[in-house]
């Protein structure tokens, strides 16, 4: 008979891969399944978490936690199993307090309202989504009331994406961002702008071609993954060696290429996770914001650099011979770094990007609050796009309703954007420290080394740590925005 | 309070969110996934498994159906709530006796044996797939000694296809097929064949344009179903309203073409179960024998009939000028109605096809009994092959290695290819009797009345009844292979 921890561990096997259903199920319905489909998808959605929720609530783990508690008080604190038996005690004792019908509602409303966003997004009417908007916020004010003990609500959310982590702290770390980054804009604002030839016509087909040539360049293992084209880029990791990279291809705007490298960082963190720990919870990554330091670190330090250029302009002059074939690489490497406030956050440049996240951070804590109603939203929105950035939205599908977010019932997940691309500078420093001159390695198409460092210092610790942890494990130090910043003016200012 | 009828159905429903789920991550494996992912995803589908029976043989649902016992005894024997009652009782009672270990072994050898016949039938060796095949029917053997009330072992394996039908009635089915068709491919063999323009270059994505054109034109809710490539042609429902048709396209031969109408046929059937029963278990399919009998329906009867083909041929000619645009109609039509006897199952007309059906019901028993050592199933294949349908056999892809059946652990599957063949002669001249000349309205392509009539009479049931019960419904009689024979002697005769 196998004893307490095998026994905890074959449940928690169980759990991880209801887990990773769910996020074929999601992919799916993203990607493959038939528009039809999504009533009956989301029962199935509600159904697979309500069993997540029940077996993670379940007497039979609460009484194995309890037996195992004299044993992780004799492991080494660091120790795979102390990580696992922390991390399910905590993993256990929130979900204990969310009720199952709460749970179950959550997700089924998910499905069900991102058909709905998808919808009114094409439709550019944001009412048509304002009712299952204000439902997903009612659903989290719910969920916020099951904890008592904390500071202030949006930390109950922040902690699903970001373990740990304090609004408050979130707030202070933001707003050193804004402080230097909103002079660095005005500072290059009204630049003149050198770059018609990144709209024009890139066909998708050979938009996908390069972009498996990037893919496999950087590096994944072979049969492990899959591209799509979808609405809205993600990377999702439905098994171990099965990473699924989606991308949008914008036939008229090759800027949308970007993405790519961007979901690759995703792609290749879920590649590299340790594989001892596969199924079980300390397997998995540490947290969005550590996740978005991985994609952020592959699409601006790695592909928005001189060196990933010299190495891959050539075959994009190529495929796009009509539109590129008489600009040289300087010009198109400033093209693609050029700083220009713009509605889509996804389209964001470097410098203005982190405004479009403090926004949504703002404008989550105040629906939460009910200081916003979400009637007012969009102008609301339009509002602060004008004064943060100083654009004229005109169109919903452009501004409130870009987003898939808050219609896939992600409140609380905008903050991590930022936070990784914080995190993704200190990550590069920290790599340059122990690997030499890292734009030189780019620039000669040679990725390994970085890949292997990555997979060493940050993907092999999987979910053992905190996010803080985790950093430091990587980088000596917690969160620290001064590199970024320093980053950001040095190479735009 | 919900009562214990609404309790149960609860508790139903997620049983079925978790089936649909399976059929997506088999759909997923066999179209979508990474081939690396085979290895985690066969512990995803054990995982799924092992929670339906899980959860089906629960106490709460015991208790339920023990609360339910005088509820169910006042109701109609044909109401939908009888029937749900009494189909649980029995699901319940079959899946008691086998133990949860079992059940998931039994699905991850499946799952991953599949992988292993895959590269096995690529590299044309049996020996590489002959361990998994001997495990699969080892853990069949240790299913069947679950059961220790049925006449014979197979009996089995075939209720879970077939519900409640006994292997010495398909034995006589089978002999009276073989009595009338044996001397049918004598009498036919060696005539003169004329059909080598099937035979050249047919390439896929003209023939996907047609698939399409014909699936429409047959008739399914828009935007509730999708088309893909893939090794072997099957249909799956993953979802109410989202129904999945798989099909290969031989570029080299159009006949590979048929497999379209025919998964046409089961797609048709999943997108006319009843909608009020969706999510229950009353709300699937009858049997595969049932479904087949639509699929070889829409195969066959529509498909090979010169009244289809009035109104299809002119746009196969347009799509394939070079190979077509010389051969009339009439030429074609008998060209793709040829009786030759070949290797391949999926491939055969429908004279022959019997002869490989049976041929894998006695190799099945012959397996299960240990009187066929798997060792010698190649050459006890190829010498039934050559003593049924006087071919040779020259490549285990072409011989045992060519359906994914026993590595998907589908054994007792095959028996259902011929019963619903016969079912579908019986259920078409029921119809028949309704619809008056449906040779004339097919030849009009007009689809919608037969579409119809076979929702009212055969898919609206679901699965309240027991197979024999739903032909019987739709046709006023049990299984009767006498129209099947005629119709294939007045045929080809």
């Amino acid at each position: 008979v196998a004893g307490p921890l095998e026994r905890l561990k074959d449940r928690l096997r169980e759990i991880q891969d209801l887990s990773a259903v769910a996020r074929l199920l999601e992919w799916d319905q993203q990607v493959t399944m038939p528009p039809a489909g999504a009533q009956h998808r989301a029962s199935q959605r509600a159904t697979v978490q309500g069993l997540v929720h029940e077996l993670l609530v379940s007497t039979e783990i609460e009484r194995l936690l309890e037996e195992l508690r004299p044993l992780e008080e004799s492991l080494e604190p660091d120790s795979d199993d102390a990580c696992l038996l922390r991390l399910v005690r905590s993993d256990v004792e929130k979900e204990t307090r969310v009720p199952a019908e709460l749970r179950v509602e959550m997700e089924r409303t998910a499905s069900a309202a991102r058909e709905v966003w998808v919808t009114a997004r094409v439709a550019s009417n944001f009412e048509l989504f304002r009712p299952a908007l204000e439902h997903t916020f009612e659903l989290r004010r719910r969920y916020v009331e099951c904890f008592d003990d904390v500071e202030e609500p949006y930390d109950v959310l922040l902690d699903d994406y970001e373990r740990a982590t304090r609004t408050t702290d979130v707030r202070t770390t933001f707003a050193a961002v804004k402080e230097r980054v909103v002079p660095l804009i005005e500072r290059v604002r009204g630049r003149e702008a050198d770059d018609d030839f990144l709209r024009g016509t890139f066909p998708p087909e050979q938009q996908e071609q390069l972009a498996r040539v990037v893919i496999e360049q950087f590096g994944l293992r072979p049969g492990a993954w899959r591209l799509d084209p979808t609405e809205h880029p993600f990377a999702s990791s439905t098994g171990f060696d099965d990473v699924r990279i989606t991308t949008n291809y914008n036939a008229e705007d090759i800027t949308s290429f970007f993405a790519v490298m961007h979901e690759y960082g995703h792609a290749l963190y879920e590649h590299q996770l340790p594989q001892h720990l596969v199924r079980l919870p300390t397997g998995r990554y540490c947290s969005l914001g550590i996740h978005e330091s991985q994609s952020r670190l592959w699409e601006n330090l790695v592909g928005r650099s001189i060196g990933f250029w010299r190495v891959f302009y050539p075959r994009l002059q190529e495929a796009f011979p009509e539109q590129l074939r008489d600009v040289v690489i300087k010009r198109f490497h400033r093209a693609v770094n050029r700083v220009q406030p713009s509605p889509i956050r996804i389209h964001a440049d470097e410098v203005t990007y982190p405004l479009h996240v403090i926004l949504r951070f703002e404008l989550e804590q105040e629906l939460l609050a009910g200081t916003i109603e979400t009637r007012a939203l969009p102008e609301v929105w339009n509002e602060r796009m004008h004064e943060y950035l100083g654009i004229e939205i005109h169109d919903v599908a452009e501004g409130v309703l870009q987003d898939t977010h808050w219609g896939s019932g992600y409140v609380g997940y905008f903050p991590t954007y930022l936070l990784g691309s914080v995190m993704s500078v200190q990550i590069w420093a920290a790599a340059m420290r122990d690997l030499g001159d890292l734009d030189e390695l780019v620039g000669r198409g040679e990725f390994t080394s970085l890949r292997e460092w990555l997979g060493e210092h940050v993907h092999k610790h999987g979910r053992k740590f905190l996010p803080q942890e985790t950093l430091r494990c990587a980088t000596g130090t917690t969160i620290d925005p001064t590199p970024y910043l320093d980053y950001l003016e040095s190479k735009h200012g």
